[in-house]
């Protein structure tokens, strides 16, 4: 029979209901994938495994709360978790910390009934210098940063679900090295209460799954919300190149024209989209209001521990220092435009299609860019990343979908049908052979 | 010459300007007189008048950094201020806590060279229990809650600005009930993070001042937008009894057609205004956000301290946990939909005017209500109570405004000019004779 940790979600979630499957037996086939993976991966910070199994037992021992009751979830460091330390990445700075509340959404997995299987590993103080976290497709490569362990768990098969967070491009980026699904929701769609903040203006929560189908089941339990069934309208995709087009490997530039044929081919239909100049402010904005807020959220750091800040971090909060209220003032009046009038800018369209990566994961020695992502934020609306193939190296790419703000449900039954057609080849990675 | 404590704002601010007075004599003046109206008002949770008279000292010696660089402001014990308690009003659960980092409006005071003067007294919690904050107007009664110190300290003299926050009612209550106006951008206007949240889809801070000339200045200092300029035009004002009306006192009901007839008078134009009958749901919706947050900020007390809660905030709390997602999620739909359409369903206007409050401050073993407050939560956008004169016990009453969401200059700058006329004939409380 094949490992829990290597069944589909949905799989899993039938089993535990009829009585095939305990928590426990799939939490100690995760466990037991870690223990054999972890050397290479590096996806956790805090693992304990006999504070997951305990969780199991306890879940397995009552009725079931909802379709995730028993199913092993990872969270990202920067998320508080009571009874796990909040660390940050930083074990020397603040692997002490103990916090005394959940963060909203391992309140709602709780509520769900779902395991807590551990802290996964995030590049230090979630800026984008290497943590310990590699690709599992291949340990050379980063995994990206900063959700590094979320992206790579789940790709690993440590885990069916993890949740990252993302202020410029921290859960996009490892989903498309990693090749899964990364999903998140409007703007506050998860709120973001209790634990560090680093821009509150973009920070969100994002959910990781291997397929759109996983992940949809992760936006409807979190949300509570209906599940949003699988448009099935013929879409119309607007192609969205950016002016950071030149910046892409040729391959990803071929990759996305032959990803965007793939949909017409599937009866959908992709045309150019052209925005209005406006949305060209939109990426140098973007960092305005990311390192004004992240300078006021480091001041302690700057203060007390200079030290352990990780080389360039210390410059961009000097940059987010030097930034006037007047500058950061213009970069907020433009988010809220472009919140007010995105929906009425792509009329004629159901969703926005663009490049993932700029190419395929680098080197472990960087994290790769965000520069297809960071944008995004300004738009405040949902944002999934779906694996699309495999680029010259055999490693994952991806193609991200933007979607109207709080459009949130509507936007994962669109990509739902899209990524159907895209995960067509979607590489497996480190599954049995 | 009048002791600098009772001086304008925009007087302090010439004078510190012109060298006529220093911010350590501006501090001591203050200091002076809360050592004399302590013990009757009971505004404070925290002050070290050598800490404030250091801070003073050093802008003192420094280059001015702002406008209001060397005032002092009080600080409500709710937002995290690095070197003073963060009690949030119970001293014994709380009041060995003292923040690494300072909340954004703390920073942001810091920035503009203001002197943090204490942490002004909370109804524990933040919760409506009557803390230990008495009306300066007359201290058999209660100064509202939760913001209770920060209204009674500007209304008492004890400095010219202070912060409250608001969840419900906690800005404007204060507000109300000492005749001071209270000012709150639209949701989100000042970060609200790393302090502690309450319900975080509401959350917001305010600004107290004694007059709106100060409370804007405030505003522009604490936003660094442009001055808002008082709208010159006559204003159309809609007048808006809410379904609450009955349940105000009925000296209530006829000061709120006098300050009508006032602004009548003074050449603008006030009437009804109907509300789509979707604007009737926000009252009973927005405890339902309020109260399923809630619960989950305070799962630790729930847990570890259950024997510190107030009377009745177990029981709200406890209300909280029985709110399904599905109820919570029809309730942020409706919050969504209003602040998507208030600015249409109120054309024709340039903003809402309600009552304040139901009455006067009652006796101090209450808070009194928030009923004509909360549901204005629910259209997110900016709120501004303004003092217009006196019921029939001499003690203030208020009049409420309320703008489009996220059109807070504009707003400001209307108020601005409605102000001037119902200030006419506002108390001056325990000024001296």
């Amino acid at each position: 029979m094949t490992q829990p940790c290597f069944m589909p979600l949905g799989d899993l979630m039938t089993k535990l209901e009829d009585g095939e499957l305990t928590s426990e037996a799939i939490v100690r086939s995760c466990l037991d994938r870690i223990a054999e993976r972890e050397p290479t991966v590096g996806a956790w910070d805090f693992i304990d495994p006999e504070l997951a199994l305990a969780q199991a037992r306890a879940r397995d021992g009552e009725p079931r709360r909802s379709p995730l009751h028993g199913i092993p979830v990872g969270v990202k460091d920067v998320l508080d978790v009571v009874g796990m330390p909040a660390a940050w990445g930083d074990q020397a700075t603040y692997g002490h910390r103990r916090p005394e509340r959940d963060a909203p959404v391992v309140q709602r997995l709780r509520e769900l009934g779902a395991v807590i299987l551990g802290k996964t590993a995030v590049s230090r103080f979630g800026f984008w210098w290497p943590g310990k976290a590699r690709n599992p497709h291949d340990p050379s490569r980063t995994p990206g940063s900063s959700s590094s362990g979320s992206g790579a768990a789940v790709a690993d098969f440590m885990c069916p679900l993890a949740i990252g967070t993302q202020t410029s491009g921290s859960v996009m980026r490892p989903a498309a090295f990693c090749g899964v699904v990364g999903l998140m929701g409007s703007h506050g769609w998860i709120t973001w209460a209790n634990s560090r903040d680093y821009a509150a203006s973009f920070d969100r929560v994002g959910v990781y799954a291997r397929t759109m189908a996983e992940a949809r089941i992760g936006y409807t339990q979190l949300t509570g919300r209906p599940a949003p069934a699988p448009d099935s309208r013929r879409l119309r995709i607007g192609l969205y190149r950016t002016h950071q087009w030149p910046e892409a490997k040729p391959y990803v530039q071929a990759h996305f024209e032959a990803s965007a044929e793939r949909l017409v081919a599937a009866g959908h239909v992709v045309e150019e989209i052209v925005l209005p100049p406006i949305y060209d402010l939109m990426w140098d904005a973007q960092p305005v209001i990311g390192e004004y807020e992240s300078y006021r959220s480091f001041i302690w750091e700057m203060e007390h521990a200079r030290d352990s800040l990780v080389p360039g971090l210390e410059e961009l909060l000097l940059s987010g220092k030097s930034i006037s209220i007047e500058g950061y003032n213009q970069a907020i009046d433009l988010m809220r435009s472009l919140r007010a009038r995105f929906a009425d800018d792509i009329r004629g369209f159901d969703l926005i299609m663009t490049p993932g990566s700029e190419g395929e994961a680098p080197a472990a020695t960087g994290v790769g860019s965000n520069m297809f992502i960071r944008q995004w934020m300004m738009t405040t609306g949902p944002i999934i990343a779906v694996p699309a193939g495999t680029g010259p190296n055999g490693l994952p790419l991806g193609v991200q979908f933007i979607g109207r703000p709080e459009d949130d449900a509507a936007h994962v039954g669109r990509v739902a049908v899209l990524a159907e057609v895209l995960q067509g080849n979607t590489p497996k990675g480190s599954e049995p052979v």
